[in-house]
């Protein structure tokens, strides 16, 4: 690239990189964007079936609706979002737990005291589990079936933060939800390539298959970009939107020079979860038809370190009402993510046990599986899990700053640096909407003709 | 009484002029409590019927109740409280709502909007009529359905705030409770009286039908309360907690001299709520039982502000459920409340269509109602309403803080006086704590040698 032109590259073609890329393009500055899979989109991924299914293998919602840039767009381009939210039944190895159990009350009461009360206590933080056991053991009042099931209804947060309660963090990331999660019935890759559709092709080039193994700062002042296949991309600015759970693996052989202590101390504490998804579908549906969401508990007395039947909770989107298809999109958490995206012929062994549980006619047997897609991002090398996770005993609050503030004219962004959407779509949005904010201001800048003092 | 004792004058026997009672006399100051009415309790009134029944027809829960100090005292005194939180069930004038509506989302979504959002804008506060309104109507994605029901939904804060929607502020007052609800089934009686055993007696005087007219500040720097029966009463201190709701009519014949000016446009400004409260024994149960609460809607197509049949929300507390007793406890709002409590036989013209609705065999007709007893808070001169209110356009934040600064040694309490447990019986309860250690503290401060400087 010439040095008369404005240049930056791009690592990263999932959400955040092409909405960089977007914003930077439009602005008139020349844009690579180097991406490792053969794909765009990153953790987006769409699978469209022969026969009319479409499934989000990554994101799959629009979260914290009334405050996401991401889904007032995806209002405006007419994207089909579904709102899952009638409400959820729950299930434990003996069946439905009813309302009248009112262990999710005693669930509730326990988020709300770590978010609302021991968050802003003086206390060390602790692993939600351990809160959630000594909560029920000295709450007055509740039943002893309460004290069993209700810490168990508190590992359904495992399935929103994909990692284990065991390593939760109890004072951060038990926040809740702005509005209502509208679920992305008409395939998150249609609201990723209109995105991508706003970009100014002229000044925009994406090279896929193009995995990055080294980002250096010149001494003059630009960046250099070294890729497997021996290619070099020299430009005024590069934005890394490379996944935590891979920048963890590979930021002190990536970068030279290294990164700022802050930073690299930030990549080794923040925690990166393995949230996995498993969709099935069906002859038939067998499972209740009047709400959203089903969520099958854990068994205490199975051992939840080792993937198997019962050994961690199972969310399940009831997609009979999402697509009016019989399907079922389920959600995982560690250790049967990595267990499941390894042993994709598992499936069954874990499910089987927890579908029979959601089936309202117990005379009858399961329908027939047509149809399994299993996520893989804990085996794909450019992604090494889903997103960003509070760990226990790691502040989370502010473990963006050290990414935004960045080093010099190596820029972040992406879901893990951003305090606004962390860990989602629209987190990745905005994070990539910033830094070409950002450089195009620098930009400018530096092109003004200097003050006299 | 004579000038080498500490004397502390209490006007008002509820729960915070009684905590503040028991603290002072066991700190060995001589307390005399002046009460207007023939009884003790104040805005805690329970009725115990021939044949075992039990109603709070004051306050019925203890709320916020893991940061609530009299939930834990009422748990340690073995206080026979029920969590009446297994769900609600709504209802409008065609029947019930089902949760694949989702109306019921819409409405929680507005108040996340409002709470979260609307709340920390720089947007002058509207009433929550006018915001729910524009909510749904600029809502993408939501049906007509949930365009009518929602805001009728949204009405249901009437039922906590005892202030129609039209009034209620927006901003502030829509807080989330921390914690369950506990409602004490033995009756709130059993937990005042049980505070009110813990008082030294030998220093407490009660006077029983004790209408306070003055309550002057001498420039010796005693307290003269003047009674309605004739009486002086000179003390070193006043703790006044009288209701928000009579201070507004009385403050300015009361004091002596005028309140400092930030109180009296406090006691002007802040709201003074009705709530109030309707119980219904029938022969038999002829409501659901698998839910503790349900909800009967307004229609929006009735005059709101004119009492009658499906003009403002009805909420039941499932009576069954809590006593196993074919009964349910209603909350009405503003303008039922007002109406009701004046017109007493006018109750079941009222509540038969509400009823109606809650019936599950629609065949058989209403069983015969075998007693009714109905709040007269509104009617009543000593205290002219329930509990203070968020009203919109008046800052509710920092309410207490004229209260707490009270007007020298005229001190005050009452669930009016609190951030910490506003209109609630905690939050009366603390502030008669927050006085009595004040007082105690000055008065031992007042006693210690001077300091040679």
């Amino acid at each position: 690239m010439g040095n008369s032109k404005n240049t930056v590259t791009i690592i990263g073609a999932g959400m955040s990189g092409i909405k960089a890329a977007v914003d930077l393009t439009n602005a008139g500055v020349d844009v690579v964007v180097l991406e490792g899979r053969d794909r765009l989109g990153g953790r987006l991924k769409t699978v469209r079936t022969s026969d009319g299914g479409c499934y989000d293998l990554g994101a799959s919602w629009l979260h914290d609706s009334i405050i996401n840039d991401v889904f007032n767009y995806a209002v405006e381009i007419g994207t089909d979002l579904y709102y899952d939210d009638s409400g959820y039944a729950w299930y434990c190895k003996d069946g439905e737990i009813l309302p009248t159990e009112k262990s999710h009350r005693v669930f509730a009461e326990t988020l709300q005291k770590a978010a609302l009360v021991y968050s802003n206590s003086g206390l060390p933080d602790v692993t939600l589990k351990e809160f959630a056991s000594s909560f029920v053991e000295s709450k007055p009042l509740i039943t002893d079936s309460n004290r069993e099931i209700a810490p168990q209804m508190v590992r359904f947060m495992e399935l929103w933060h994909g990692i284990p309660w065991n390593v939760m963090s109890t004072k951060f990331g038990l926040e809740n939800h702005v509005g209502r999660d509208a679920f992305v019935r008409g395939g998150y890759d249609s609201v990723f390539k209109s995105v991508l559709g706003q970009a100014n092709k002229s000044k925009l080039e994406i090279r896929l298959n193009t995995e990055v193994t080294k980002i250096i700062r010149r001494p003059s002042g630009t960046v250099e970009v070294k890729t497997l296949n021996g290619d070099t991309f020299e430009s005024d600015y590069a934005v890394v939107t490379i996944p935590l759970g891979v920048l963890k693996g590979e930021y002190t052989k990536l970068f030279e020079p290294a990164l700022p202590p802050q930073l690299s101390h930030t990549i080794d504490m923040t925690g990166f979860a393995a949230l996995g998804k498993v969709v099935l579908e069906f002859e038939s549906v067998f499972w209740r038809t009047d709400l959203d969401r089903f969520v099958v508990l854990a068994d205490k007395n199975v051992d939840e370190y080792k993937a198997g039947p019962f050994a961690a909770p199972l969310f399940f989107v009831n997609g009979y009402l999402v697509f009016g298809r019989p399907v079922l999109i389920s959600l995982m958490a560690p250790p049967t993510t990595q267990y499941l995206e390894k042993n994709l012929h598992k499936v069954m062994e874990i499910y089987r046990p927890a579908l029979g549980q959601l089936r309202v006619d117990k005379s009858k047997p399961l329908p027939r599986v047509t149809g399994q897609y299993v996520t893989e991002w804990t085996q794909d090398k450019f992604a090494r899990g889903s997103y960003s996770a509070c760990m226990s005993g790691t502040t989370f609050e502010g473990s963006e700053i050290p990414f935004v503030e960045g080093a010099g004219n190596v820029r972040f962004a992406g879901e893990h640096t951003t305090a606004d959407g962390a860990g989602c779509v629209h987190g990745a949005f905005v994070s990539g909407r910033r830094e070409a904010a950002r450089i195009i201001k620098e930009m400018r800048e530096a092109k003004k003709p200097k003050s006299r003092l």
